[in-house]
């Protein structure tokens, strides 16, 4: 297995993307290939103790940042560590693709690149989402802002099997997110694609209102990318928020900060179940390769996770079971 | 002031309603008239000191309940205490309404019998929602699914007209929520609402995130009925889940209970700042009368805030205003 990853890429690159790659080719015996500036990426391998055949560097001369224009800079960026790095994909020179840089140009130059999976019209970022009861994927978490009915179904299907092969969870109900649990809630485009749902034989739970995601009502979240990302990013604000209101009220007075001290522990053990560094990065699904954007403010740690996630959807063929599944589902409906 | 209240609406209909009505016609000198099933009511009267000449009751002999199609259910149950509630306003026998009953029906119910304001396309739901600063209103937190640009405007233009007036907001800053902060960002309807915003002299302070809406980034927050159910729904799963979760953790040995013990104060103190009953109702923005929608599992104290709330609405004149406002941005775009 050899895993391509995006040196240059995120708030913290190269160290601890290099640090990352370090470890998870340790961890997870998988080949690495560091895609950036030779000399920067050189000079963090110095700091590490290094399994030198397993890791390679494939030089390039420029990076895209997050300033950049998406389809601009993967357009005319083509020495980019990123562009690169998914060329190295499409060749067949590498199994997957890491990076933690610009969310847009990945997508962009994923679909650009590798193109879409046959049978997918439009393809979805799919992200972890942490619930009471595990990890959860939304799909779509912000790759199309707008949605047609079939693309909802769509991301439904794909976001099924990514949580079955890969998040191991058996038989993962498919959630609608909507203003209301019945039947005939919601926009036209949300009511068609409960129609489609319900025409096809997938593990689909209905509508789920926004109450219940965290509860953990649905392991596939599926709703357009504009709601997805309002959903993640709203999540994450109201957690940041109550963690910074409690930790006022723990100000409060001696006797307070006391207690503060001893409950130290529980908040750090509680604060790493919400801890984004845990579950590695969000997917490509649709691309017709292994794309994994991990979390631009990665440290180590998320950075071989997202290695992890890489390997585990190549091995587990979620692309030959996203292409079985529309041909399953094809044949279903000729048969309506 | 004449305030009717729905004696029937709400999870604990007629007890905390009646409760709350008394509590609020001795604390703000408002008159109520409560409108539901007379026989209830009078039991429920008796057991408080009652102010009586301020307190009359208006029997009816149908209740809506949450289970009822709202436009069905105000086109037939015409006897019922939200209609009948309702007509006392249309027919200038009172001031304002509030009701803890079915959100649908209040907001259909106000239509029909209100009316619009002039110059408003589509009423809305205002919100209060909660924030590190304080309270700002969400607009429109579920009444219209689907929106137009010029719905977007006015539900911004309504908003800002309420936070100043009732919240006392100074220069409240209308942010339209959105994926990202730059503009030219999101739907092509979010777009062109963005381009009307910037047209008119209204304070926008242009595309907030999600991620900020916690932390009080905009006094009035912008957006379809859709995405305001979504953002209002998920802000209460995440906290009650985290919640949760930090309470699991308490309780996970002698030590951390006795910290919890310690803490207990704070948290009350803390989950205070997050609690519904101390912020009142939601608004009917854009119907031709003062309608507060209490939240469904409304007891005495959040009652009489919705009491309070429909009170200052009045005194303030926020209708006047808003038709003011319209008239002003018209001859503003006439300008141009």
């Amino acid at each position: 297995m050899r895993i391509a990853v995006d040196a240059m890429g995120g708030d913290h690159a190269p160290y601890e993307i290099v640090k990352g790659a370090v470890e998870a080719q340790k961890e997870l015996g998988v080949e690495i290939i560091l895609v950036g500036d030779q000399g920067q990426i050189e000079s963090e391998l110095k700091k590490h103790d290094v399994h030198i055949e397993k890791i390679r560097i494939h030089h390039t001369t420029e990076t895209i940042t997050n300033d950049d224009k998406p389809v601009y800079a993967v357009r005319h960026k083509k020495d980019s560590s990123m562009v690169v790095g998914l060329n190295l994909v499409k060749e067949g020179n590498a199994d997957a693709f890491v990076s933690a840089g610009n969310t847009g140009a990945l997508l962009a130059g994923s679909l650009f690149r590798l193109g879409r999976i046959k049978g997918i019209d439009r393809p979805a970022i799919g992200a972890p989402y942490p619930t009471q009861k595990g990890i959860s994927l939304l799909v779509d978490a912000g790759a199309n802002a707008e949605c047609k009915p079939r693309n909802l179904l769509e991301f439904g299907i794909m976001g099924q099997i990514y949580a079955e092969k890969v998040l191991q969870i058996e038989k993962p109900g498919i959630g609608l997110v909507n203003i209301g649990a019945e039947e005939g809630k919601g926009t036209e485009v949300i009511k068609q694609a409960y129609e489609l749902y319900k025409k096809n034989s997938l593990n689909f739970v209905g509508n789920v209102e926004a109450r219940e995601l965290s509860r953990g009502a649905a392991d596939v979240i599926v709703c357009d990318g504009f709601v997805g990302n309002v959903v993640l990013k709203l999540t994450e604000g109201v957690a940041m928020v109550i963690m910074d209101m409690l930790k006022q009220q723990l100000k409060k007075n001696f006797i307070t900060k006391i207690g503060a001290a001893i409950l130290m522990p529980a908040l750090k053990s509680f604060k790493k179940e919400l801890d984004y560094t845990e579950y590695g990065g969000a997917l490509m699904l649709g691309v017709n390769g292994a794309v994994v954007k991990a979390h631009g403010s990665s440290n180590a740690k998320a950075v071989k996770n997202a290695i992890r996630q890489a390997k585990s959807f190549v091995e587990h063929g979620v692309i030959q079971s996203i292409v079985q599944e529309l041909e399953r589902i094809g044949d279903d409906k000729n048969a309506d």
